[in-house]
């Protein structure tokens, strides 16, 4: 259930899969998101920038500076929301947006799951090697508790969290084998990232390599471009993810013939 | 004074007429913010999406929905902030964002300056004429208390609400006038728009027309492109208005002669 209020007025649509997809794309697609926080000396809602990535779970993840104000106010008061969904051309309110309702969990340094948290990171923004390391910088998991999705003019939506995360019981070993699986895709099998960008995302051609993979989809990066490919379904258990990415490629590559 | 916490870690820049000429560009130029608003029911930091524009004293407009969950909020706790600035190409830090920290004032539907502001939005976002009017339309200024700037990494300034508004004592009078100058530039010297985006603003050729006048400059617009043009000082009579526009453009056509 969503914790969302009763009072609401009735203008949001019933929630359907097309929205669950579209919402989970932009929140597994996002470059960088708008923070609120609760500051801490003010009381006052907080709005800020923030590099974004997801984890293996589609928890989005944000590296931060201790020295920032969403730094103070997340160890300060967990509360949180992202907002994911860049304006782009046109009308800025026609484009689709996401606001996940979130609860700040810092990642300690000697935690499970952050060398793996952090090598996914990298890939996606290969840039931030350059301060991953420094001492002030930390990484939090926003854990979703509910969202809400604009898909333009009259198009709401609240979703819950189980809409956004990967609940797959192949989580923890995709995450286990997945630096060596994007290895060997970007280097035995190439061309693919730029096959699954073009059939599946109607992407131009570009430099593309896959830089994430999970049980539900993919991370394709060509330069600045990031796309998200969510499989039909996600995987239940990780010794699929050979066999499906071998029918997308195929797929991809009959129906271009 | 800024109402800053004084026991912020020591990365702030001192604040310089660059620094604030930077906010106030971000500021001025914005199609839309990001917003955080206190959610009602929850408390929670509340991230979303809201048209912008700009009153005649430099103040933040958003236009917004009462169906929205940030109009609910704003109603309930008048505590806001927006964030200025998009990611663009590249890193997405590497771009300059402003946080003004604000007090939402609902405009009443008969409050005086209302109508040029509607007309002043209008011009800046034709495409909302659609529902401007609706009733569960609404504007609200977001009265800036202070600002918080980033102009890339380890460039962080506090700035005051003076610094981002216009003070000039010709501010209504240029209000009375505006759409009578903004008519006359866009139709007797339908060419000078294209020149300052050129000249001043290294835009490339396009549909240029001027869109809002104020004491402190010029927006410009052509499609989806919003730019602003600061004059060097704030006019202070609104007399000053003819002689300043004459001058820019004589200025960009003996450099590009």
């Amino acid at each position: 259930m969503t914790d969302a209020p009763k009072d609401r007025p009735q203008v949001l649509r019933e929630t359907d899969d097309e929205a669950r997809a579209l919402a989970r794309r932009l929140l597994r697609s996002a470059r960088s998101c708008a923070l609120a926080v609760i500051e801490p000396e003010s009381g006052v809602p907080f709005a800020s920038r923030a590099l974004t990535g997801t984890d293996v779970d589609g928890t989005p993840v944000i590296l931060v500076s201790s020295l920032s104000v969403h730094t103070r106010a997340l160890r300060h008061d967990p509360r949180a929301s992202l907002l994911a969904g860049e304006p782009g051309k046109g009308d800025p309110l026609a484009h689709a947006r996401l606001t996940v309702v979130a609860r700040a969990e810092e990642v300690a340094r000697d935690a499970a799951g952050r060398a793996n948290l952090r090598e996914r990171f990298l890939r996606r923004h290969p840039k931030a090697k350059l301060y991953v390391d420094f001492p002030d910088f930390a990484f939090f998991r926003l854990v979703p508790e509910r969202a809400h999705l604009n898909g333009g003019f009259g198009r709401a939506y609240v979703l819950e969290a189980d809409d956004l995360l990967i609940r797959s019981p192949a989580v923890a070993a995709l995450a286990a084998m997945e630096q060596g699986a994007v290895d060997h895709m970007n280097s035995d099998h190439a061309e693919a990232a730029g096959i699954y960008a073009r059939h599946f995302l109607g992407e131009r051609d570009g430099d593309w390599s896959i830089c994430g993979i999970d049980a539900a989809g993919i991370d394709l990066a060509a330069g600045d471009r990031l796309r998200r490919l969510d499989f039909a379904a996600e995987l239940s258990e990780a010794g699929e993810l050979r066999g499906v990415l071998a029918r997308l490629l195929k797929q991809a590559r009959e129906n271009e013939a």
